[in-house]
């Protein structure tokens, strides 16, 4: 069994590691910290978790995350970046679910989180944690960054694309929206249910952090001599809990049928276990995939005009975070990749 | 491997059998049946279920049905009646989850469903599958008639109460509230959207046919020189999609201290895995149970007064159909009675 | 013109005081105070009201507050009794929406809302505003409080019955549920949308400050030698804005036939502009009075059996605060009762 | 007082005009058909306009119709064209809320809707009701078309850029979500709160009817020189009732500083009643429209790059239909132009 800590265990990434994790057969659970309810009972916090774990919150301690064989950050950006170095030469390996070592330029990094990067080589060594792209660096990672929610969305629809070098990089398109989970589980006025219920708005639609991260991915996958990949972005807040839909345009530059558009797709992410290309024409639904690890992702090309679609949906907590880091820790562990992860959706 | 038909498979208790039985070790999905969709894959009508089925719809076939160790009937009232008799000749198990078998008082069900019953002598026979009351009975059934959704949670929370004769069996009062996937998967002008979202309201205050089965459960585990339990209950219809909150008043009959009222619902349930006693003065919540067979209680007194107040919540696809229906397969099969149903609540 | 001050104008029933007075014909506001954000336009804070008022929070001014014909206190408990006795003094007249002034009983308003208040004469002299009970008294009153938005919709359903004294007093039962504006425009975490979408679940079961409120309102219209009211109120948080759902049971101790029983609610109703008594065997929806001042009743005996139900809705920001506000503001200066308050519900 | 008929008053495009008309100083609705319901009450049909009319759902009648000053359909594409004609002839004045003439290009119309049209030359008479527009002509009119929910949006959003010429008018991109009402009152399985609520989802993403209707409204307002608007357009279905939100993205062809570009919209909008412009900077949200004849609307150039970003809400039963369909109506009767439509938006 490997032995599991997570640092920072109140919010919505955090009781998302513990609900999944209840049911692996190879992980467990044993440290979950948390300063400001060091003593509570996990189950307390969260009553769907009565009877799966007999653990209490406790404050983070390096001794006791050392002892376990990996330790999860659940944590706002700039905790793990503290905490993750005197982990890392204690020989621990680190699952971080925080924005914290996901970008390589770090005058980027510290530009759009405005503060100072307190572990800048560590972000040079750490592994992106998109397994689709990276699975073979995971294995051997010791920290790994887990890709956002926005991120992990809207790279997985547009890889086929760019890889291929069939769209053009500049004036790519990100039209997405996410239910209010994303937004975590802290008590502001903006995120009550009665000023979020039956509305829709955009958000930070002049830049969201996310941005950089979605361009450093995407820019990744290009061809060498391919034009960098620029996107305008704009997230909304949808009026539900879970789920992430990316809607993303891009004006095509190439003459296949949709025939072999499809093909492509198919052909990327045919040995990918948690990535589903829909048949051609589907629409995507964001709760098909709710509560689980998986992506589905269509494309079409409407009007047989030039600009091509892709929408993708994932769950922002599983695929988008927590579920996407056990896929990490299993990659890592050597484990089935899907190991744990393998419920269908709860729908309806 | 237990194999499994279940007959009606297009609605949202047949979609819940097959998220749940999907990963369950001991059992398999062999045949599924609708008229409608013969020949269509059960992945195509939910994409939910891609990469975990690899099955088409069917017609009904005695056949084949008899070649399965258990038959699952997810289908509307009076079908089951119409196709058991000729599975039980044949020796097949049957979990029935609509309303055909549940009353042994057959001219109540005919009155209250408006039609003959075409297998009254089955309906002595078959066992009402709430294995917190009938366990014994449902490890040798071969007939077994899953309960209602309204009906297992106003049962659980009044259980206690009454096999103690603590409360006034006359003038219990159930105000009850579901998510609107409890009126199934229908096309119907009153479950649209926008007729519900942002809406709360009573229906079938007058008589639902759930009230019958629940007063003749309750019934069941009065003391035998009690007068007869009757219950007024009123149902509502909740702007989401998933749970039953049941909110339950009894004029007590009681001296006992709020500690004492605690205790004999723990005692009671103790060794239930499926039914939770939450800590004196909780309120329970119905996300609590979300996709699970949990059914979560609290008992209070409140201002001291005379009425005893019960809250009980479960999910009413799960616990209050096809997981419930699955114990009740783990009890007949002599498995462990929580198997495949371990998974914590989706929450948020 | 009626000049008007709103005194908290950052709040739900605040904004919803604006909403409905933009367009009333006799009544203009000319002060809105807020001491956080003075200076803000109050069409910064909610763009709905952008194009409807030129006007900026101000800090409460006494000598502003004077200069106007009715001051609304749209604030938390404990700050109109503060600042009121200087605008009586003024003979300014005063609309409390707050809980200030709604108890008579000084010790138990004190012991509910744990501080000792403020102004317990004036207590004694305000008006309790729910005109079809006090009418006559509104007219001439100074000093109005608003009942609160439970208590409305459960003195409206119970008063015909308790009036009549034709159901036992001791044992009545109120289970009722609100939309989530009802707790307030604030940031905590127990509200936000992540946590209350698709969940339903009862609070304060033990005891809500608006039991007292909804018994001494019951008591006052009881027969002189009838045993006093004594409720059990359960409410309920729905996942939903507005609305209020009050299911109220009581046993019965007439013989009145259902007709009767109806005829009963309907005369006592046929001149109550802003109470709708529905058809027999109806059920009212929240949605059929969403941002009205109207409150829809139905009556109904189940069963033929002894527990009398009666079912109210109302929007819990209108008839249970703001539009209810201005009915008694209608009253106190010889307006058309409905004036302003005439628009439809908002359907669907 | 202007006599108002109805045709076809059981969606909700009639019952909203039903609710909007109920205040309007000038107008009485006088008949209201539906085949179906005929002889049934309005107001047993929508319990929220009980006490606001006394009318019965009737047949249609021509001579009935006949009589009043101005019929309104709101019924499915393909009546009003069969019934106009015959009003048109009796010097009726139409307000027709549906598809039939909002294309100039009858075999357009023809094969995005699949029938013959059966009366093109009154589409070629017909005024495309959009009044930041059209207004000139639909003071005059005798027919007018109203438009879309979805092309108003889009259309009011962009006119600025495309009469400005300052984009690139091919490569257009719409994506854009509707509330649930948007789907009409109507029983399909699709639109049940199960299967929508927590869900979010495209449609239609290969071609929407609305596509040629915003296509021919933008070219209409483009230069002369300018080479043809073309649009991708994705349509997505929201968890919620009312509103449309249309993002809008266009290649910048100008070096307009963001004010100028600001500038650019107030100014166009500045005598506009029902457009509003928002601060530069703000995301608009539909709850901020609901209920109303509001177009909100805001620009913004995220990041300094080529892309030009609208974002533009309306309610969809308002705006996108009934409320502008009075607002044509006030404009044709020269009455102020929003009359009946000064309510500001329920909110929250």
């Amino acid at each position: 069994m490997i032995k599991v800590a997570i640092v920072g265990g109140t919010g919505y990434t955090g009781v998302e590691l513990l609900r999944l994790l209840a049911t692996h057969p190879q992980a467990e659970v044993t440290v979950i910290t948390s300063r400001s309810l060091r003593g509570t009972p996990v189950a307390e916090l969260f009553s769907s978790l009565r009877g799966h774990y007999d653990l209490d919150f406790c404050e983070p301690d390096i001794e006791q995350l050392s002892a376990c064989d990996v330790v999860f950050f659940a944590t706002p950006h700039g905790v793990a970046q503290a905490q993750v170095p005197a982990l890392i030469e204690r020989g621990v390996r680190v699952i971080d679910l925080s924005a914290d070592f996901r970008l390589k330029d770090i005058s980027t990094w510290e530009q759009w989180y405005g503060q100072e990067h307190a572990a800048p080589s560590l972000a040079q060594e750490a592994v992106y944690g998109l397994p689709e792209v990276n699975r073979a660096e995971i294995v051997g990672a010791q920290l790994v960054a887990c890709p956002g929610c926005y991120p992990t969305a809207i790279q997985l629809g547009w890889i086929p694309l760019l890889e291929a070098g069939v769209v053009e990089p500049a004036g790519l398109i990100a039209s997405a929206a996410s239910g209010a989970s994303g937004a975590g589980r802290q008590g502001k006025t903006d995120l009550i249910l009665a000023e979020n219920s039956d509305n829709f708005r955009a958000y930070s639609a002049t830049g969201h952090r996310h941005l950089p991260e979605i361009e450093q991915g995407l820019r990744q996958v290009q061809p060498h001599d391919a034009s960098p990949a620029q996107v305008t972005f704009v997230p909304h807040l949808l009026p539900m809990i879970r789920g992430i839909h990316a809607t993303l345009f891009a004006k095509s530059q190439t003459d296949m049928s949709p025939l072999e558009l499809q093909q492509l797709f198919e052909n990327r992410y045919k040995n990918e276990p948690c990535v589903d290309v829909l048949p051609a024409g589907s629409h995507p639904q964001t709760r098909s995939v709710r509560g689980t690890n998986m992506c589905r992702i269509s494309v079409m090309q409407p009007q047989d005009r030039d600009t091509l679609l892709v929408m993708s949906v994932i769950d922002n907590l599983a695929k988008g975070a927590s579920a996407q880091a056990i896929q990490n820790m299993n990659i890592m562990f050597g484990l089935t990749e899907t190991l744990g992860l393998e419920s269908p959706a709860l729908l309806p």
